[in-house]
């Protein structure tokens, strides 16, 4: 076994070791203040009677809807009655999309009714419908592959699976069929494309999500058919030709507004300066948006509302946004937008939308564990931020988590912008998402999958991380560019 | 410990005993032809196939429907193609109910939109819906128990939860008040009764299933709405006062056929005298009728296929019966009014409608093991009957399925008729129904959630039974007599 490879097996080793005892030699305990903090946010119900009222009092908030609007209307509320700083709306225009009736029928070779769900931004059917024979490929890249012009006239079907993963991993390379799919199979003549949800259930319930049409392509109407029906199909089309009809009646509206909510614990010596944790108000309208992202925002405000009700005043200021859009991909560019001039004061950035699954690991920006955060076997002094690093670890050890010795890479969708434009250092904690991608874009995210113990667990995460974070003078920018972690 | 105690302490310890060693007072192996039988239908996926294709080349057929009858015809040439004698139909008049559109919708305090399913048989409502607001009761006893005309322009509501049991017995208490709620609701009255699904799952689904109006009592409209639906209403309510608007638009036809299929192998020695294995043909229309029944008429044709296949000629018939209609409660009376003059020739029967899962233990007539069913502790000889007990003992144990030691109580809910009436005997195996009520009656009762080994050890027991009770002369009518078992 070479040296790599021997390196290699202890990091693996050091993972299921207690971390702190790697990072710093030696035993350390999670600080009083820190400890409390933990405990607190294990034993509140604030976050999760906010998810159970944001889904009684509210429900569905789609993108630019007056839902969304009243949503955030709602969130100012509750953000001030808790008690937070400067709460108030960001608004930014996107285009408002509205679901329709939609139908999905086999017609040959015998009459079945799907469950179908509209792709988000899809473009609807004639008003007739659409009825065509099916051409049925197991994967995107055999829809890819087929030869130009091959589908015209047809409805191409994709029957692609979701992989079930802890980390959801799954997600990425069955989701392309969904994002893309509509203007490859358009481009190859296609009068509309049908979906296998991007989904791990076997539930007669289809998953949507945004779809993005290429502006060269005919837009051509796009949905997701339930699991159960995507086998059906593929049954079906074994034995031989089958015919769909689709009816989709959705429309779009331009040039309406969405909304981001904001509430700041303010910093009681660099107010300026901003630990910034956030999740997205909006949601799809098949569902009440629980889990995707409801818990996100609870678990954001709920984290700064435990280090609020301890009286606990953090040196720098703890942010919390509210993202609206995200689920049509417009939050970003928008926040950017807006507050790119202040990135280099936003000291660390995360956010959580995967749901209310337990966090079992986190990742911090490049150089925060020392060095490149590799493992050392040196007796040097530890270097800049390893206390914080130190801390946290110990903090999160209790809880389940353990401290990844690879930089965080990822930050919520919402991130991007001010990630990778302006450089803002980036958080991230991984939940276990085995069972996210049953509900996610469904209308099967409601509260009872939300786990009331699971979700005080990610806010005693998140809480301890904004409080050692806020209450330090670390430095995650310049740690990563010493680490040579530039963008 | 009283003497009492012991016994039961010993029942109760055989159980997880090998139970041929307790019955015969020795080791006993199965013969080697049910040993065969077993084997091989283990191995075939004739049962598979046949329920693969009944959902995928029919798929939903509602009693009464040109489904059923499509499905009828489609049995009736795939058991002629297995080889059954004397295959034919056997028809009777129904009332067919067919479900239009349908909607529910929380209207007050916000509007929030709800899975619902008209219950079978409901009345429509007026074309423009009913609005009103509900009372919310947490069982049927509550309702029950309300004030006469206290529910007065009001929508009722019952909320009482299933309780999940590996034999289902969650079913019979929460059933009530699908069946029997609308008329108490009526009669205090209520303009429509709304419940929450009767059904183990947390999917936003609602589960159908038959209702029944008393005669005396205003017909109102009957929903059942889907579980997360019903604890978005209970949160709701619990607020303040909640408006609910629903919208049924069924239509009911009378005197239309439906249609039970027959197939026979038939006895070389006792032609007349009939093993009677069944399943019903019928199902809601929701889903596709997978575990509701099509795995029970898989389970009826497979076990009696693979005898088939053997070549073995049993002494008696095995008659296989697909019966119509169960779904609405109809084929019970029918199939007595038809067969009741023949029923002293029906040896024994069995219905198979508690989905795929696995059989775990099984229970005969009284008087079959010896007595009373009960444990003997003599040297007497043993009783007729316990050479055919102990054999299906033997061949049921490598199976996974124990002989309980007490008699069968409950045959299917299609041979009461001619067990009340006509005291066919009945034999029961016990399944594992942990799952069932997750998907009973809901668009979700699809192929997916049948696993092909658990239909597989299903159509093994059956066939074992089958031919065991077929080949034997043993007369389960006069040993039920003779443990003082008289209907």
């Amino acid at each position: 076994m070479g040296e790599v490879n021997v390196r290699k097996l202890f990091r693996r080793l050091s993972c299921a070791l207690p971390a702190l005892v790697l990072l710093s030699g030696g035993a350390a305990l999670a600080d009083d203040t820190v400890s409390t903090i933990g405990a607190r946010a294990l034993a509140s119900s604030w976050g999760y009677d906010f998810l159970a009222d944001l889904t009684t009092d509210i429900g569905p908030r789609m993108a630019g809807s007056k839902a969304e609007r009243d949503a955030a209307d709602w969130a100012v509320a509750r953000l001030k009655q808790a008690g937070f700083d400067n709460v108030h709306i960001e608004k930014f225009p996107v285009t408002y999309w509205a679901r329709g009736a939609e139908e999905a029928d086999i017609t040959q070779p015998r009459l079945q009714h799907l469950a179908v769900a509209a792709l988000g931004h899809s473009a609807p059917t004639p008003a007739g419908g659409i009825e065509a024979e099916v051409v049925v490929f197991k994967s995107f890249q055999a829809l890819i592959d087929a030869p130009d012009g091959s589908l015209k006239g047809k409805i191409a079907v994709i029957v692609q699976k979701t992989v079930r993963a802890q980390n959801g991993q799954g997600y990425g390379p069955a989701v392309a069929s969904r994002v893309a799919g509509p203007s490859v199979a358009a481009k190859k003549g296609a009068l509309a494309l049908v979906i296998r949800s991007v989904g791990t259930d076997n539930h007669r319930i289809a998953h949507t999500g945004i779809t993005l049409y290429d502006k060269d392509a005919p837009k051509i109407p796009a949905a997701a058919i339930s699991n159960p029906d995507a086998d059906l199909l593929e049954r079906m089309a074994a034995k031989g030709p089958v015919k769909l009809r689709l009816k989709l009646d959705n429309k779009s509206t331009e040039h309406v507004d969405t909304y981001t909510v904001v509430g700041e614990l303010k910093g009681r010596e660099h107010p300026e300066q901003v630990v910034l944790l956030s999740g997205h108000l909006d949601s799809w309208e098949l569902g009440t948006g629980a889990i995707d992202d409801g818990a996100g925002v609870a678990i954001a405000a709920g984290a700064a509302k435990v280090i609020a009700d301890l009286g606990l005043h953090p040196k720098r200021t703890i942010r919390v946004v509210m993202f609206g859009a995200e689920e049509i991909g417009a939050a970003s560019d928008a926040y950017e937008a807006a507050h790119g001039k202040e990135a280099a004061n936003i000291v660390i950035a995360g956010e959580s939308d995967f749901g209310a699954g337990r966090i079992y690991n986190a990742a911090l920006p490049a150089g925060t564990l020392g060095g490149n955060d590799r493992l050392k076997f040196t007796n040097a002094p530890p270097p800049a931020g390893a206390d914080f690093a130190k801390q946290l670890t110990a903090a999160l050890l209790p809880l389940g988590v353990d401290m990844l010795r690879k930089p965080s890479e990822e930050g919520g969708a919402d991130l991007e912008g001010v990630h990778e434009k302006d450089g803002v250092p980036i958080v991230d904690f991984g939940q276990d998402g085995t069972k996210y991608f049953d509900i996610h874009h469904t209308a099967d995210d409601t509260l009872d999958k939300v786990d009331p113990a699971e979700l005080a667990q990610n806010i005693a995460v998140w809480a301890s991380f904004a409080w050692l974070a806020a209450d330090s003078d670390v430095d995650f920018r310049a740690l990563s560019a010493a680490a040579g972690a530039t963008k």
